[in-house]
């Protein structure tokens, strides 16, 4: 429970996290940190100690698995300013709230890593506000009413837009940011691009260990500026989530058209896999790590 | 208290009024509804009927009024979208939660309203968000963000200008939108301006109360796309909030200068009383209808 004056309630001030908890690990804690650490800065917001926040999971985790056997689940924290302050003013002594809740592993079907799933662009389109883009702060209206274009049966996620004060300017021309609850990279003639995030959107924790990989491994990769008719010439789509991992895309709906298909053709790299196996392979959490056939 | 997995603090997936209460009444009550409903539109957020809100509401008056007489107070009312739905997705069976909470009335120095307050132009740009843009939803990092900017024993508001994609605008280009948590309106040659409120920005109760009275005065007013350099030729500018009524700007400061200063020059409406003087008297409050010698 939390008090009904929490400003985490009143303004949304505050930032979460949804961490993977599997056999027995947070994954890629150090890289939820750093973006707790990035959002703590923008939002001049009061952080616990790193070693205390840890301890405080763990004895979260101890306490449920008192109740049942938890072979993995998601871990969401979510740190506000706490109470105090007058109206939209910080509080005169800096405080927070730590929420800690256990979440069920979400089910998703097979299918999806091994055939990939269908989206649609939004229309729906992101703000641009510098302050508060890559940061998983809790204003997230733009995420709530876009994941809500969705005709479920037929999407299993939605690409957002950015919006732009260009006059006429089509979807083909916006600029491609994310995904509704994961970030977009794409292949094309064997280099992986990613929208940057300097204007809307969220860092993900797995598009940053994607990046770190590429660079670990010294795969060609690039952050910019995309417009969504990029992706027309794109070899292979995929989204990246912090519980899914990795997930490739089967084609691509704009105004109720077929907008991109991935075709059958062999992989850009030229390799007995594609890029997305390979990827998958290495990057997902063991639970997903399913024969990607794509 | 509320639950710690609510879509209210989950995502700020909400709405909120704070309304007036003074002498019995909640003061400009229809227009809060009127834009509660909005709200629930544009969010597709299940409201509670208007007379089970307003039951609810001087129950919660009522009962407040045993512990401690209440000549005024403000009302806070806030209503989420309950719990339920796999992440941002909205809950299967529609449903809300509802709180209200009983505010003490925040003292203000009488000087605000006879001699006007210093505001600054914050750094900080509303980003453009037609979707989310005038109704009173629960994501407002902006305007917490915003608020901090100020330096509170100088400025007592700040005014926020709109993000744009323009290369090289200047602030004095950029479009007025609002103060912090009130709305701006100005006087030119006898004709009063508010900012419109189409792509960012807060419709406020007072500002929809003045529009009013302004048509049924015959009173000139436009609302429009306003840069901030336009406020150069304003013979007066005054802020208007539901809680505080309307309080008159004696400066604004830009980048640490001086960008207007009230003059003591005849009013524009060349009457005894300045248009601020007249307006506050139909408009405030009145816990606030002191005189205003602006």
């Amino acid at each position: 429970m939390i008090a009904d004056n929490d400003r985490g309630l009143a303004y949304g001030d505050g930032l979460f996290e949804t961490i993977a908890y599997i056999d027995g690990q947070l994954h890629n804690w150090s890289l939820h940190w750093q973006r707790l650490v990035l959002g703590g800065e923008r939002l001049h917001l009061n952080l616990p100690d790193e070693s205390l926040l840890i301890e405080k999971i763990h004895s979260r985790l101890h306490n449920e698995q008192m109740i049942s056997i938890l072979p993995h689940c998601i871990v969401k924290v979510i740190i506000t300013r706490g109470i105090g302050g007058k109206a939209y003013q910080f509080p005169e002594h800096p405080t927070y709230t730590l929420l800690i809740n256990i979440i069920d592993w979400p089910e998703r079907d097979p299918s999806d890593y091994s055939q990939g799933i269908a989206v649609k662009v939004c229309s729906l389109r992101l703000a641009k506000q510098p302050v508060l883009a890559g940061i998983k702060h809790l204003n997230r209206l733009e995420q709530v009413l876009a994941r809500n274009e969705l005709d479920d049966s037929r999407f299993h996620d939605g690409f957002l837009l950015a919006h732009s004060d260009v006059n006429g300017e089509s979807s083909e021309q916006a600029l491609l940011i994310e995904a509704c609850s994961s970030n977009i990279f794409f292949l094309r003639a064997n280099i992986l691009y990613t929208p940057l995030l300097d204007n809307c959107g969220v860092q993900g924790t797995m598009r940053q260990y994607i990046l770190q990989l590429c660079e670990q491994y010294g795969w060609p990769v690039e952050q910019g500026d995309y417009p969504l008719q990029y992706l027309l010439e794109a070899d292979e789509i995929f989204i990246s989530n912090s519980i899914y991992g990795i997930v490739p895309i089967k084609s691509i709906t704009l105004h109720e058209k077929e907008f991109w298909r991935h075709s059958l053709k062999q992989s850009a790299l030229n390799l007995d896999q594609s890029y997305v196996q390979r990827l998958a392979q290495l990057i997902n959490p063991s639970v997903h790590r399913s024969n990607i056939l794509l």
